[in-house]
């Protein structure tokens, strides 16, 4: 197990990482590393940090309660409810949330029947499906203004071998055993996202495969 | 209240985050941060400068009348007219002018009904707006040659709730109380302005929601 | 006037700028500087080179013949025609060739009737259109596969007052006073070739502005 | 002919220059440059690496029968049965394995004809196709859950003039007699896929050429 301060560390290194790619725009987006399981304490950027630019000072020890550990005058990000509900849930050890244009369009435009299906597309393996003709639902949740209520939400809607919830118009929840793993499915749920976004345009625009 | 070195500093530092993003391209753009409100002094860039590459000398201490302060060869902005305007109307402190593909093609599509409506959208919190169901309205002004009266439309346009304007076919007024403020509503716009486009592209293509 | 030596860090400077934006994929592309104007002088990329990787020995003398000046092992580009030409007929001072997604979109599109309209757009201004109501047809050219008979196409096509002649299928040729006035002709030409096919894009699909 | 720790270095080069350009996601693709053809051995990144943080453990040195040479205790990638197929088959020094949203678009939109054809583009001379009205096919084959059945068929498509292979909803190789021409093949390819992807998008859509 490693201390908050690797895990802060960690932290940093994944908001450069994220927003590097313009994932984290306009301070949102928040990503944690666990600490301890049991009891939970975990890493994680306060509420409001332009993540372009986070700090030491801007990641936070928090408890099951969302209670900050140590001395410090920042809150948590509000959404730190989800994460408290899928370390809850999952054995995960990382959990990105992350906004971007594509993984909103296919929240909102699959949002009704509460998943997009992807099959036949070799970044499933990157999702941890490396099984012939491997077919992946990534579930989408409403979008709860109620932040316990989206915990429980995207908690209730995550499954062990689907490492990712999209909540409709908002963003991304990817996770993780390690933060190399959260990274890596965050990723591909990205790829995935602007592909069938185009394909599913070009396909509407009319164009039959020769 | 900062010194005028100070502002220019936080000049300098908004054009290389504006420009590492593409927002200013052919030297396009002016960027601004208030010194005094009163009588009204600001930090602005001058007019031709290439964002990419600013230096102290590019930076101007502008008064209300649109003179410059201190020695300088070079001519403030010509749209420093709308900084004026909306430092006036508004309490803001600082006031970003980019141009995008996308905040242009917004701008464009969207010029007749003069705004574009953006409801349900996590990104909405950016702009201030935490209400459940949130809805916003970004006006869209003509893109009136006269620049005296280009600055008036803005100004007029402008709400206290709603801290950016389009103007057409030409780019993006985004504001706020401080320098980070203005950057975080000026990424939300163009997040929403990007994502308004791709949702309207596909379904007119004819996507139908399963 | 400048040396060799200095225009040939230009050059450099150039090439760095141009391939940061990925605009000269592959080796495409060719980036020219003048020395001297009578006799005919000029500092240009050679023939194959990498622009992401450019150096000062990729940088060549050349004259109105295309007869490299000193010593070199390597050839300068093919399409240096084109630079010749173009100088020959204009009074430029440096001239940019690059390859993008979005001008060979236009360049193809648009190459039936010879030129792209492009009206009402406030980038206008920065390929020198101040007027108000300001309208640009940028010409489009044949891509000839004889390099001579492209540099006089080229040549032929273009007017003093539009800064950029496109290339079917194959890229723009964007130029000016200066290497700053190039360098912001090209982007303005690469911004409008953009927004001019997303534009169509959606109003092709069926967007009607309400 | 170089070293095993040169190529390695070349390897760990190529991927920073394809990382850098995103076309690496969530720890896919591979990249391999040729040692020794007789018997061969050739650099090849190891399984499971993420591409934007590759050291030199992550390049291993395989032979003909994938066993890794030396002391290590990473597996080479599970796809190396491409490289040596493809080594096997072509006179090649340098193979790169990428997966991009345009390369899938154009590999599954085109999948069933088992080609896309490009003509009349400027992009087809980095390709090695000088000749006029140069037309090339690039192959598309299906994307074998066996390896080595994948192997076979890439080999099988491959053809010396046209050095690239799509796999349907999986990725390309792309090939050169060394490092540079790989990577110039590579990114003239991945130019190719998205202006075709945006060329037959806009047609679809309806837009007819004035």
């Amino acid at each position: 197990m490693h201390t908050f301060s690797e895990q802060a560390q960690g932290v940093i290194e994944l908001a450069r990482f994220a927003s590097d790619k313009g994932w984290l725009p306009a301070t949102s987006g928040n990503l944690s590393i666990l600490v301890e399981r049991n009891p939970l304490l975990f890493a994680i950027t306060r509420s409001g940090a332009d993540k372009q630019r986070l700090t030491e000072q801007d990641v936070l020890l928090v408890d099951a309660d969302m209670q900050v550990q140590g001395e410090s005058s920042y809150r948590p990000s509000a959404e730190t409810t989800v994460h408290v509900a899928l370390y809850d849930k999952l054995s995960c050890g990382s959990i990105l949330h992350v906004h971007t244009v594509y993984n909103n369009l296919i929240s909102e435009l699959f949002a009704r029947q509460g998943y997009v299906e992807i099959a036949h597309h070799e970044l499933l393996k990157a999702l941890g499906h490396w099984e012939e003709d491997a077919s992946v639902r990534i579930p989408i949740v409403p979008n709860w203004a109620d932040l316990h209520q989206l915990g429980q939400a995207v908690a209730d809607a995550a499954k062990p071998d689907v490492p990712a919830v999209l909540v409709r118009a908002h963003g991304v929840y990817a996770f993780g055993d390690t933060p190399d793993a959260a990274r890596r499915h965050l990723e591909a749920v990205e790829f995935l996202c602007e592909y069938v976004y185009r394909l599913e345009l070009i396909r509407n625009a009319g164009f039959v495969s020769p």
